[in-house]
């Protein structure tokens, strides 16, 4: 018997303790971002599967996970002898394990979960879809943490400073700001369990995260005092004492639930259902009024101040060095023969990590040759890891985490001589690329709107892809950050605007099964354009800077328009990176970068 | 004292005697779609004003009316001496009137209305606009009725069979589609209450209402009998005798409630909440499931089927042919300086009426020259007539209703010399209307994600309108006909895809206050494109008849596809148009068609 089948027994012996029929579990922790530390990794520790997202179900006689498309073969690795069973997730909004359960749970069964990695939202989800049967449910229910004996410890990452020169506005100003948004919407508190909104408003940053420069932390922001709930002991004396001044008073992080329980009942508080768990949900006092809407912090750091832009515009010169240095060294050293996926996301990180302010890669570097771009979240390992050969199409996702900005960007090149087919789909996903980047629309529009000017040469041409057009991007934050994005607007936020001082993200793409990806992604900044007696008007403005690849471009497929702005962009690239390279770098970038 | 200011004080008086402080009156009738017959128009009646769209507020201390921006000057004008305040509308979602009421009711007040006239939809917003105060509410109260002496009688127009010929499909056919839909949703019976949905179904029109060939009446499908609720004497015998061998059972209009009230408390009722009055739907037993959602014909009927569509190109022919001889004749006659725009309306309404199996106009003919062309919904009347002058745009926005379809297409012409500023907004209209004609993309496809398509060369020169782009269009039905749409997704019709069969309209413009007005719309109809490993494809086809004033085209702003369809739409439109028309009238269309 392995740990996993016996942490499985463990698992269930105590369910039947509990008169728990059913028991899920989320890879979440408390805080219900993206990354997570491994101190919240229990699926990994209870079935051996290491990917990022998953859900798992446990019944007397089930135990089964689901993820999605990006890890289902890992996960079948993974999973062989663990006792669980891999199931199929081909829906979108991944509650396929509600459904599941919907189908196999009896009248009288208890569900059980631990509320403190759920969101209100989920557990509302999840009440509903079990709303015609008589189901007893547990959201209070941790049968994890007294039975993982080698558990990794919470991390203990130290605070530091995001200095002004960095985020361009101090804290007691965010913080007044904040203060008076409250007010406007009638909130005695607002309680903050993102760690970025905690990060933003505090200008701080820390490293419990992976990828994020984050700090685990609640705050509850009061109309005179801020209570930080986190571990003192990550506070430096001197930010301390900052705080102090402030009067953001630093609270035991276990003490949230206990503190949140103890304020006035007929006061009133705004939380973002859909990160607030369900346990700190639960402990607000009754009587008290909610406020549910997005967080103050997430509408107010999407729009970048002038500072974070203009430090933003930098930080893409020097990524955009480290990009073309790689990119040079590339093609230098393909012919070799001797490189793999793994090498060159390796290779590409360090050269990275060489630019000031550094802190890490904002997401795991995607390098997927041929096949395995049409893999949209392809991630090398060792196991799956191929030689980057002579002929092929290489697509390269990357970003870095800098104290003075976070980049997302995604390069497709070809080794050798691409075919026709590859040429056609790489300009069509370039005329997407463009064709948002080069839109002007009036204050107001939201994104799900001037989505299809991303997808319009590919509907053309009877062509798509089956994710979203573009991402928010935090500074030096999430790298995936909303509440703005661009979409189709299956999911709920449309009543999102985009505005001016927004960055986001715009990557087309087309994925040929068992065959490539392309995937051509800059950043863009929204930017105020004229306004007319028709309403004041705006537009995007491309920030990353690298080289696209000229040989995969089917000339004869670009209008005049498309055609000058590619000559622009890349006269601007040369003329912002060559300043930073070698002279053979900069001779070759100025051929990569040369008239089409 | 004039009648209103005795109707008034009469309304006052029974509103004491009921203990009502508020009372809300609409312009809406039982059914709450567009156009209503002249025994609801209680406004009128009440205020003198006759405007379509209105709400009339009236407490102890005050009378007001509110109505949307196109009714604005007129209702200055009626409500003169009426005793009612004009109030200011400006939001879109046209609820002013219940933030008013919500600023000015006490606690403890009483609020009236006869909820016959208001959908569920709406009276659960009255509810939630003034849940922060104590109101006690009556929905039942009709103080109208008992006092209106003089009040016009109920429609009664006689049903006539619409044949097999013009609808395309069987009624029994129709019918068990429906209850097979009915199964499927759970629903036991489905309330209809839109008479288009009834019309539809039972393959009969009527001459009730102005402009839609309906008969007022309710429907309640079951199982095997549906009740169709409406005056028995509406019925030829043939007719009747049709209905009987379906079992669709005839009883009075005012029993509808009564039998609903009788309906089994443990079955189950589909019905839409935005059409189905408070009234009705508080008829329904306690206990009974409601299931709410789109009605089920209301789907079914906005996909046309192979005849309605072969009938639809047909129609499309005669009804651009009477347009061709009415702008041949507006040419000729433009000079003399005489015509007006009621003169113009009445000759093109002429003209379509002598077109075969022509019933009515589809909507109020608009004509409307330079300034009053910048008034999106402007409607000639005597007071506001201008003459047509030899310089200027003239805007045209005309439809007609026959047994073989429904017509709506707006042209904007030149009379003289058009500016550059006007040749410019007309081409960048034609761009938009070209640009939505033009796109593929795939099933599933939302009319949110292709709005901007008919904006795009608009939003680059920073114009704009403030309308929707496109509404679906019935088949000798009504001339707004959902659930489709295309417009930038504000509404709540978010989730309804573009399925092929169905029938739009796509009418961008551009508004110049004070100067004039350009709109080209056409209506398209949504046909399969070809199928991909990317999925299913659609596209648009369209299928308006009438030549576009290449006078108003600034060439120099369209590309070669734009250029290409053009000419062969106008090849088109000469080629199905001049074997209708006189040797003068072809050589005419021939130089109004000729390559660009």
């Amino acid at each position: 018997m392995n740990s996993f089948i016996e942490n499985l027994a463990l698992l269930r012996a105590k369910m039947k303790e509990n008169n728990i029929n059913f028991y899920i579990i989320p890879s979440t922790d408390p805080h219900l971002g993206e990354y997570t530390p491994e101190h919240w990794h229990l699926i990994s520790w209870l079935t051996g599967f290491t990917g990022s997202a998953a859900t798992v179900v446990i019944s007397e006689a089930f135990a089964g996970l689901w993820t999605d498309s990006r890890y289902l073969i890992q996960a079948q690795n993974q999973l062989k002898n663990s006792g669980f069973v891999l199931m199929n997730a081909v829906n979108s909004e991944k509650k396929d394990y509600l459904r599941w359960i919907t189908d196999n749970i009896n009248n009288g069964d208890k569900l059980g979960l631990d509320g403190n990695l759920f969101s209100i939202e989920t557990t509302r989800l999840i009440v509903k879809f079990l709303e015609k049967k008589d189901i007893l449910f547990d959201f209070n229910c941790d049968l994890i943490s007294g039975n993982w004996a080698a558990r990794p410890p919470m991390p203990n990452s130290v605070a530091f400073d995001h200095a002004i020169r960095f985020c361009g506005k101090e804290r007691a100003v965010k913080i007044a700001e904040v203060r008076h948004q409250m007010q406007n919407m009638g909130a005695d508190f607002h309680l903050l369990t993102a760690t970025d909104d905690i990060m933003w408003l505090l200008n701080i940053r820390g490293n419990d995260v992976k990828y994020s420069p984050l700090l685990l932390s609640f705050a509850l922001v009061g109309e005179d005092q801020i209570l930080l709930f986190t571990d003192e002991s990550k506070f430096p004396l001197k930010l301390a004492s900052e705080f102090d001044k402030l009067d953001v008073v630093i609270l035991p992080y276990e003490e949230t639930g206990g503190i949140l329980s103890t304020l006035f009942s007929h006061s009133s508080i705004l939380i973002n259902p859909a990160n607030t768990s369900a346990g700190l949900y639960n402990s607000l006092p009754e009587g008290m009024k909610i406020i549910e809407d997005l967080t103050i912090p997430a509408r107010l750091k999407a729009v970048k101040n002038k500072t974070e832009i203009g430090n933003i515009r930098k930080t893409m010169v020097k990524d955009g060095v480290a990009l073309t240095k790689f990119f040079y060294w590339l093609e230098q050293n393909a012919a070799s023969g001797s490189l793999s996926e793994v090498m060159l996301g390796k290779k590409l990180d360090e050269l990275r990590s060489l630019n000031e302010n550094y802190l890490s890669p904002s997401f795991s570097t995607i390098v997927a040759f041929n096949e395995h771009g049409a893999l949209p979240h392809y991630s090398a390992t060792a196991e799956s890891d191929i030689r980057i050969g002579n002929e092929g199409i290489l697509l390269i996702d990357s970003g870095g985490q800098y104290l003075d900005g976070t980049t997302d960007i995604t390069r497709t090149i070809a080794l050798g001589f691409p075919t026709r087919q590859q040429k056609r789909d790489f300009t069509l996903v370039l005329k997407g690329t463009l064709g948002l980047a080069c839109t002007k629309f009036p204050a107001g529009t939201k994104g799900y709107q001037i989505d299809i000017l991303a997808r319009k040469a590919l509907w053309e041409n009877g062509l798509n892809y089956g994710h979203g057009t573009g991402h928010g991007v935090g500074f030096c934050l999430n790298v995936h950050e909303g509440p703005q994005n661009i979409g189709q607007g299956h999911g709920g936020d449309l009543k999102i605007s985009i505005e001016s001082g927004m960055i986001i993200s715009d990557e087309p793409a087309v994925y040929r099964e068992g065959e490539y990806g392309i995937r051509i992604e800059n950043l863009i900044l929204c930017t105020e354009d004229k306004e007319s007696e028709f309403g004041k008007f705006l537009r995007f403005e491309t920030v990353s800077l690298c080289y696209i690849d000229k040989s995969l471009i089917d000339i004869s497929l670009l209008d005049k328009k498309e055609i000058d702005w590619l000559n622009s962009y890349h006269a601007d690239v040369y003329e912002k990176l060559n300043p930073y390279l070698s002279e053979k770098e900069k001779l070759w970038l100025e051929e990569k970068t040369s008239k089409i």
